[in-house]
């Protein structure tokens, strides 16, 4: 199939704390269209399904102002300029939960969202432990750490309760796998 | 934990045809803030993991531009005024691939973005045949549709092959079983 070509020019608009980015496209029929994609380009996140020593998952907690529910988020958020998004995994982990990882294998690489610029890049941490100075939340971050049991974690994201459903279906038959060690 | 308090006023800031929301929320420690949410509030989605009944997965092959690249997604989108999102999941399935369910069961209801307004509603859907009339795609819709094997699906899924991983994870445990059968 033909992938559409990107024409000039490029609209950037910001909306308070967000970008929408405007594209043009020439399409296979040789219309042209524009199409509004959240995110400034290459956006970069990362994010950790954790588990500690005793295979319990790190959730972290919050109120998200999309949804207005309160879910049982991974750790993650946005990979800084010319930061390895396994650092940044790391470092959201570290931040949000006060937890480091003993080891973190890579689970995959996500497009969210057909009109969203961002990618999003997920590891399995296993061996976590708590770190002596705990979590380090940003302003306006307000995050409560739960420990949960895997099944429950799973039943988590089956009912709805996470954003983040993506990075349990990458790291899916690993969790069945540690349950059954 | 404590939800936050939506406060006054409420933004609504169109770029193209986008919509962003800006939501004001008095937060846990009293601070207010301002968040943008992308897309109209209450905004519903739905699609289908859908099957013929020789077990190929229909595949809406699609150019995306927020990736800018091809993916196989699943047949889905936007639930009209008043519809039923599972009607709005089969309507979605004749226009992008032209095959109608034999039998469709739900899978779930997912929040995929923690700054996104939109709800999506997922479906399993068995048994579906090709109908007389095949795709009616609208104005900008460029859709290969593919059968894919379920082994060859869900690596396409871990593989970010797709924007709609979540719906795997939904439909997993089923379609291992109907793999079996």
């Amino acid at each position: 199939m033909k992938v559409w070509k990107r024409i000039d020019p490029t609209v950037i608009t910001r909306v308070g704390w967000r970008t929408v980015v405007t594209k043009t496209f020439r399409m296979p029929d040789d219309q042209q269209l524009e199409f509004q994609i959240f995110n400034p380009e290459d956006t970069q996140n990362a994010g950790c399904v954790a588990l500690t020593a005793d295979k319990q998952v790190i959730v972290a907690r919050q109120y998200r102002p999309g949804p207005e529910k309160i879910m049982d988020e991974i750790a993650g958020g946005g990979v800084e300029t010319g930061e390895d998004p396994r650092v940044a995994a790391i470092r959201e982990l570290r931040e949000e939960t006060g937890y480091r990882p003993g080891k973190t294998v890579p689970l995959g690489v996500v497009y969210k969202d057909a009109y969203n610029n961002s990618t999003w890049h997920y590891y399995l941490c296993t061996d976590c432990e708590l770190t002596a100075k705990g979590p380090r939340l940003e302003n306006g971050e307000h995050v409560e750490v739960e420990l949960l049991g895997i099944d429950d974690f799973i039943d988590n994201a089956r009912q709805g309760r996470m954003t983040d459903t993506e990075a349990v279906f990458l790291a899916y038959d690993q969790l069945r796998k540690i349950q059954k060690q």
